[in-house]
């Protein structure tokens, strides 16, 4: 796929086709993730990847999804939850530069699922203390965020924010719909 | 440019061709990385573009490069330093994730600008003070990073890191070598 593109069209998705995603994809987009920009290029990142159904089930009971579209837009267990989860762990109390490296190695794993015909929701909300004990990522280890990984079961539509307003909603036909900032509201040139 | 080539082929650049970078252009990659994922769509990072040669040196005085291939590897003003940067800037004092957001921006920002021939270098290293009398960013509002972009002019190797040694290096012939984990030494499988 085509870079510009998948840049265009990724969007988040909280619905899953209930097809397992193979370990095969899986490492390959961990295998991109590891190219991605750290600082130092001290590469503290580690990824615990779940795919056991009665795992993906445990983790799943203590994530929250999309305040602005729950519980409606909620993935339901056996319905539209993922069939995996990359966890992205770092040694324990660095300063905030690990989030910058778990967001660049985190876009590049939702970039290249795009481009696989994959979906993603990077969760940052969870039971940090119940994931953590499910996944034992190891002493002073921490889980910065989950990544839910899947077949989409939606098409969430980019729009213009109206006036500044950047709040996603559900529209009748219940399409997610996510107003992003236009290029001139962002930018100062100097 | 392909999705998955531009994510292998990206390298951290530190010497740059003395070719200006077109506002199209930068304005563009900015254009990509609004896209970017973002903690509750909530939009807070802002740019600030830099590419008149007079507050380009003002900044470049102020930054810092590559730790372990420094001074050897500094880029020199008027022969391969960059001709813009890019600071990305947020409200101050919010918690770490918008690190997260910076990285994923800067991230898609660093692949587009990959696809396009042009070559960055992610700078958390730049005196903060300085830099902000400089560019100004508004009241309550830090520059979290800035990023140098350029025509890249030098061609920096990515190899497999050896029993675990992750420090950069210049050889003999004066080339930049990366070394990077390999997936397996990144990934537990659950």
């Amino acid at each position: 796929m085509e870079l510009k593109s998948a840049m265009t069209a990724r969007r988040t998705i909280r619905r899953f086709l209930q097809q397992p995603v193979s370990d095969e994809q899986l490492s390959g987009l961990i295998d991109l993730a590891r190219r991605a920009s750290c600082a130092g290029n001290l590469q503290r990142l580690r990824y615990i990847v779940i795919r056991t159904p009665e795992l993906v089930h445990a983790v799943f009971n203590h994530t929250a999804w999309g305040a602005l579209v729950r519980p409606r837009r909620n993935p339901v267990w056996g319905e539209s939850a993922p069939p995996a989860f990359i966890a992205v762990t770092a040694p324990a109390g660095l300063p905030p530069v690990i989030h910058a490296d778990a967001g660049a190695a985190i876009q590049t794993i939702q970039l290249a699922a795009c481009a696989e015909g994959l979906g993603c929701c990077w969760l940052g909300a969870f039971d940090r203390t119940a994931v953590t004990e499910l996944l034992e990522p190891g002493p002073e280890t921490e889980i910065l965020y989950l990544v839910a990984i899947g077949h989409p079961g939606e098409a969430p539509v980019e729009e213009l924010a109206a006036g500044g307003n950047v709040k996603y909603y559900l529209d009748a036909a219940d399409v997610l719909h996510v107003p992003k900032l236009g290029t001139d509201a962002l930018v100062t040139w100097r």
